[in-house]
């Protein structure tokens, strides 16, 4: 018996624990589609994910302010002894994600460059769609990441009222249905054979995006991009958990309540274990 | 000619003139149709109008976050001397005129209570429907302020694409044609005869929301009902300013550019004179 500990011991030796948590923060609810994925891929980790709801949404304001905010955040995450964090938000990704990992010396991922990479790896004929928030359509974030590993071509579309519709839970009204119409089709009139679904509330559209698409269009979802990327940086860096009952703890800025009974569909099962604090 | 002045000056002491301004504000950019009519019923007026297009939307913010928000904008305004301050937001001014009022020796007026007035004169049938986004829906100010002065029935809608369809300038889609039907059919199944606007953008969609019914509903623009309450607090109080010139000045805390780009819509002529200022 006392072999075996010392077997067990040597190997964990060889394989170090880190039970600390994983640190996920979004302007809002969207972040939650990626927690939903990572929960997936890595089921041992506990999960800290804050949602800035008081300043939601990003999409629409300047980079430095989404750098102000986006500091604040981190700063409380390492509070809480994250031991990576994951910004579940393209918009803060693409204004803040460089600035912040100058700042900080924890591994800080965004949910751009994994997605840049897959649609890379999707797209025959080099011709890629982006969709996303005004901030991130305007950061050309996707576009700049993407042309630092490849020569294709990209088009950009913002598509602002598909957060509301979203969060209004209109995903199978017709109208929608027309509005998917009007984003999209600039893209498809592009011949583009694949889209990034630049935004962490965008994977709830998917089925009605597949639906007007009628040819052969690839969908890059970045919250499954990210979270691959997640893995593999926590096993390269020795970082992995493993604990057999994780626990997910939600922070907000703003009234939990509303965060609680929207995050649900975002999340995909009840969500407990919300606390309002005020960074500011 | 002595003669004349001492008259004049006489004259002028009865009614004393005061030339500071008058402040503005809003979450962002819909108080711009508020000063627009304020422009064309009090033409000899300065405007100063804050625009708070960090933390825009107010619409989807708890009671506390408006709060704290409404009080950082009023102190500003002081500073900068102002005589009046209109709350040009339907949310603020549910979430946070009574404590403003408490906390603040200069008249401060909201949106909610003159439009609620108006309403109340232009309904036949004492059945009253209110539109405004999720904040000021579930504040309930409307049917409290209402029911305050009459014995009517209010219908409640939270509309909260109005916003951005108004913000994307999609105003004549035919998507936005089903939309506004979707918000607005229950309550013409309530037999209601009035339709108060209680959102500062909703009088961009007047036109179409006029298209889709059928009846003879009044819609009640609280835009409009609110610089006649001015107009009314400025004579009782002898504040009206005599400027032949009153300027206009603009302050935001997040993106002038796209302010003046957006805002034009709301304000109906070119904007300029904006700064951008951070009260935090």
């Amino acid at each position: 018996m006392k072999e075996l500990l010392n077997i067990m011991q040597k190997k964990q030796k060889k394989k170090p624990i880190n039970n600390n948590p994983i640190g996920i923060f979004d302007s809002g609810f969207g972040g939650l589609t990626v927690m939903s994925e990572i929960c997936k891929v890595l089921p041992y980790e506990n999960l800290i994910y804050f949602g800035d709801t008081a300043h939601v949404p990003y999409g629409s304001k300047s980079q430095n302010t989404v750098i102000k905010f986006s500091k604040e955040i981190v700063s409380f995450l390492i509070k809480q002894k994250v031991k990576l964090i994951v910004i579940a938000c393209n918009t803060a990704t693409a204004f803040a994600l460089p600035v912040l990992q100058k700042k900080f010396k924890i591994p800080i991922v965004g949910v751009i460059k994994p997605g840049a990479k897959i649609s890379i790896l999707a797209s025959k004929n080099k011709k890629i769609g982006i969709i996303g928030t005004e901030g991130t359509i305007n950061s050309k974030s996707y576009p700049k990441e993407i042309n630092k590993l490849a020569k294709v071509k990209v088009y950009q579309q913002a598509c602002p009222l598909f957060v509301p519709i979203v969060e209004e839970g209109f995903i199978n009204c017709e109208f929608t249905y027309a509005i998917v119409q009007k984003y999209i089709q600039p893209l498809l009139n592009k011949k583009i054979d694949t889209i990034v679904l630049g935004c962490t509330h965008y994977p709830l559209l998917k089925n009605i995006i597949r639906k007007h698409l009628a040819g052969n269009i690839t969908l890059i979802d970045s919250a499954q991009a990210i979270s691959q990327e997640v893995k593999n940086i926590l096993i390269e860096k020795n970082l992995l958990a493993n604990n057999d009952k994780p626990y997910f703890k939600f922070y907000v800025s703003d009234n939990p309540l509303k965060f609680k009974k929207i995050g649900y569909r975002f999340f995909g099962r009840e969500i407990t274990n919300i606390k309002k604090i005020d960074l500011e």
